[in-house]
């Protein structure tokens, strides 16, 4: 058994560390003009999405990534009605967030469309919230986008690349504050904020811009694992101004939602705030 | 960059997914009478000690593993004087064990003295623990070793490999029991159960076959991630026959180990037994 073979993919990280996967089929490969983007139909993993050279999506993780980056604000939030996703053109947020019967439009800013049109074509399942008439598809630089918004939404879910190549401006003070004002108030944000322990210096970066951005106590990181990932613990942070949202009540979820879902549930949410030994002196420090 | 080159090794998980790293030396390379032993100098890892083709320790992730082994337990049972690692030749749990100033024995039975003469050369900082003299190391099959004991522990770590070759008998129901006849009244025993999202069937049937041994509620499977282990997402099961150890109120850790711990801290001890959805299910079927 080797994995020389070409019938293997790997994402090789910092030169350093890779994760591979053997593949029966490469079902697509195409440059965007944003990005090189390849889809793989897999044994392990199901099918795979690799922007770049990295893994976005798999059938067989990638509920966790949607999941924890859609529910606990859509909890902690409560009854949201206008919903913005910036990035997440695969559609997976957007499929988590319309589960919600109380949401009332969901708007997807993605700056690739051919991201959004290989998703509809490979991923159906994943992508499948698209097809729901209260998303509006907005072919925009997110960066740009957020600013014409104040006091307008009632949650904006960063779901981000890497902060490299389009991804970048994302991970950028002027772009927090942006999606600051974009929120009404008693709104939250949630930004995919990388590895605390593979992409450390990108992680506490951002942590702390968002608590410099949306006040100290208002950012709040939160973990899970998403073994495709470079380092798998995978972080999130959720910010609001109005609160601190890692002590707010949580609604109860829509009944519906607690057995439908695969990761998320009221103990995955509040658990996911204990922060780990290490990432707290990294954050302290 | 490619990783086809000889200054990577790979660790192939059921033949469909890898987990590689580059290395800037091979240190040590050899057969024991149990398995093979290598250990690697990297970049990204530190050291990394491979047993079978298998990573078992690695200087950059494994205080999670051995942390969230040991101090569960010893946090639940409070004041343990005595304490069994069964397995763990690289001395990790062991090391984490000593911690403990209450702590009078620490006996570590281990099957292959080769791991252990490794790991004391290679891993001094995570085998550190082996030097104290509360410290007993027995050359057994723990699952023989087991059997001599009635009510005598008040800790129990089964420190395993994954269940093919030395490692197998560690996931069978006699073993299970006799773990449990070896514990006093109060005590506990934790076995690591493998990761539920690559290797689902192995953790289900550890789990069941712990909480048929130990008893209904008295078995509870809980979480860490470990990047380096196939799945990331890594199972560990606390057992005590005299209450359930997911609820039991932990007693407050030893100033100095607050500080000086990496992972472990008591919002993560109760973080770690909340189960994502796709866990509950599997543990419900």
């Amino acid at each position: 058994m080797s994995i020389k073979s070409d019938q293997w993919f790997s994402e090789i990280f910092g030169g350093t560390t890779a994760f591979s996967f053997l593949f029966s089929k490469k079902l697509y490969e195409s440059k965007s003009h944003f990005q090189n983007i390849e889809v793989y139909e897999t044994p392990a993993l199901g099918r795979v999405l690799i922007l770049d050279g990295c893994f976005m999506v798999t059938e067989a993780d990638s509920f966790i990534y949607h999941e924890m980056l859609v529910h606990p604000a859509m909890a902690t939030v409560g009854n949201a009605k206008k919903v913005l996703v910036i990035g997440g053109g695969d559609g997976g947020a957007v499929t988590e967030v319309v589960k919600y019967p109380d949401v009332e439009s969901c708007t997807l800013c993605e700056i690739d469309p051919m991201v959004v049109e290989v998703c509809r074509e490979f991923f159906p399942h994943v992508s499948s919230g698209l097809n729901d008439p209260r998303v509006t598809f907005v072919n925009e630089d997110g960066a740009r986008f957020i600013q014409q918004f104040k006091g307008e939404f009632d949650v904006v879910l960063v779901d981000s690349t890497d902060p490299v190549g389009p991804g970048e401006v994302l991970f950028q003070e002027p772009f927090y504050l942006a999606v600051k004002e974009s929120l009404r108030r008693g709104g939250a944000a949630v930004f995919q904020t990388e590895s605390p322990l593979f992409m450390r210096d990108v992680f506490v970066k951002a942590v702390k811009g968002l608590d410099g951005t949306f006040g100290r106590d208002h950012a709040k990181p939160f973990l899970a694992t998403i073994p495709s990932y470079p380092g798998a613990l995978w972080s999130f942070t959720l910010c609001s101004e109005a609160f601190d949202p890692a002590h707010q009540k949580t609604r109860t979820l829509p009944p519906h939602l607690s057995t439908n879902l695969n990761y998320y549930n009221p103990e995955i949410h509040f658990s996911a705030f204990a922060l780990p030994q290490f990432v707290r002196k990294m954050l302290a420090g």
